[in-house]
């Protein structure tokens, strides 16, 4: 039987996310509801997009994502049901699903139409909900939307490479829990754009001459543990997501800091990279 | 088989939720066990009432509800289990479920007399999660408390209609996630006072002069995107739970502010509603 | 079939913890998978071991117990599949194991050797899920590893009794969400080392004269609830866990204050406690 996930801006106090588990158990008595994350800050598409683009193709294929983010329904605000990449995604037409999956085009996408039977003002609960339970009960999409060809995109500020091509002007894209910073350079696209040259990273006065594939690769373990560096030392890295990291090792903010508040950096502020 | 759910004051970091799923898993080998919330501030009965008030009745009939918010038993604290709107609830007698069900009869309620054969200094480990296991099972209340006619009241602060009907003095109950402030006034009543005349709310020198049904009720959409005003908006509407709110549209601590920050309004701060 | 819990430092925000679910879920199909903690700080394996080793036992025996933290292979970290007091737990090799079952001889313990068939820089979803999935279906510990003789040991600080043996110097092990202090001192060797004496307990000018066997007891109930002391009342009494703890009889950070915040106590910080 698949799995329900759910993603929102709820937060965990309030009583929002149980009254969505109420409502799924309700209709499904044998259902399996998995969370993925409660906590991305209101109303931003960005950071649900970071999170769920990472956890989903981890679940069974099949499995059923509910995204309660930015879902209230408006004359410019639509309700879709997308089926892609063996997953089905229900969510509101605001552009996460192009953040999402913006290589893998959906194999099948409808614009819910069942809101005429239902007076709600907490969509999630009465909308996706119903959705979710409709497809879990093996329901095809064409039953509770019109099939669509399109749907809004939005983009990520992407990485710029000037035009000399020896620079490349990344953003922060995320910052995780250890406060490291991840940035919108996929290492894919890295190696691409540096051509095998040396690939150097500068942010507000700090150089990164290398660029490592986990956080112990940035240690040597041959030295002896004392006279190595190794909590606090700043490293560039490949994260296990495929993006460029700047990290400290084993960052913890009320010891050693983290890469974060040491180095300054924001969600969006800008990371400089040379190649030479 | 009927879903156990969880609400308590425990919090999220410390042992105690896993120490009582763990005791409730190794009683009922396949039970569902769900959080309603552990963040209630600690001992604070009213937002727990408010938060499980609006989760409990979106599970599904029969659902057993574990309440570990001030359940020390003392010889003032004694033990409930309560079945009422087809739902069991097991908690302190210590008032919230007359807060949590003020207009709804128990049509059982028991105090907890099983205590002797247990040593125990975490009641909800080890009492709650046998009386739920016991109602699991199809257990009958009388088989593990004594029946009781009346459940200790406490009454949340009531709006207050001024004498000459023309004002209505309500207070802040509860404040949401997304920092939105949900009042005392409750749609059903105040309309019910307002008897067709004009409504105008007051806080902090803010006038609301409507209510909507909903968030985006107060976006003319009508209007060109960039000529309306949309983000940031301050609203008064009749929240999913039927409760007076104050709001901000698409409200953001870290941009646009929260209604609870811009207005300067904590639980218990007052709200002026007008009739004209 | 048994339980698999999760631990780590990976908080609830990012994906980790949902990439983690997913992986096991795709797994196995019929798991129940159960937080402990998600919000354990970075690194830190003595509060992990605090959390784990006051959870783990409340779970069905055949439970398993994956622990990320400080998990990340190294040729100093190696991982481990550990069989003890009737559970499962599967972790680094960085002493936490020392911690949570100092009393407690391993039945089995294996040093995981798969790595090489995994290309992985996020060991919890790679490895460690591998391992719980194979133990889940009955595999035995020696096919995922070879048989070891020790692991790594760490010690918390211990209580030191002085040379005169009537004082005992021990520090603070825990802080727990009501902001209480959990010491290092188990009541079982506090009583044995007293040796029926008066116990008499000492933090920043602040005199416990008694040591309570729960937060009820230290208020004398026949006495009018008017007149007795009760909220904020300064206590010391043996908690759940049979760990000495200094705490506020209804402890509440935003009105009477904490026993973390009263006393000004932190993690490690000393107590005194005299016998006389």
């Amino acid at each position: 039987m698949p799995i329900i996930t759910l993603t929102s801006d709820f937060g965990t106090k309030d009583h929002s996310v149980a009254a969505v588990k109420g409502a799924l158990y309700s209709e499904l008595s044998q259902v399996t509801v998995v969370d993925i994350s409660h906590e991305v800050p209101p109303f931003h598409i960005t950071e649900a997009a970071y999170i769920i683009k990472n956890a989903y193709h981890n679940f069974p294929k099949g499995s059923i994502h509910i995204i309660g983010i930015d879902s209230e329904l408006t004359p410019e605000n639509k309700h879709l049901a997308l089926f892609l990449d063996g997953h089905y995604f229900i969510c509101a037409n605001n552009g996460i699903m192009s953040l999402i999956a913006k290589e893998i085009r959906p194999e099948k996408m409808v614009e819910i139409n069942i809101h005429n039977s239902i007076d709600t003002n907490f969509t999630v609960l009465d909308v996706f909900v119903r959705v979710a339970a409709h497809i879990f009960r093996g329901g095809t999409l064409e039953v509770i939307g019109k099939p669509i060809q399109a749907i809004k995109e939005i983009k990520n500020i992407e990485p710029v490479l000037l035009e000399q091509k020896n620079q490349l002007i990344g953003h922060v894209l995320y910052i995780d829990n250890f406060g490291n910073v991840v940035t919108n350079v996929t290492k894919k696209y890295l190696l691409q754009v540096a051509k095998g040259r040396k690939i150097k990273i500068k942010v507000r006065g700090i150089e990164f001459n290398q660029v490592y594939d986990s956080y112990s690769d940035a240690i040597n373990f041959n030295e002896p543990k004392d006279k190595r560096v190794e909590e606090g030392k700043k490293i560039a890295l490949y994260n296990a997501s495929g993006y460029l990291e700047l990290a400290i090792y084993r960052s913890n903010l009320n010891t050693v800091g983290s890469a974060s508040s040491l180095f300054g950096l924001k969600l969006m502020s800008t990371i400089n990279i040379n190649f030479s």
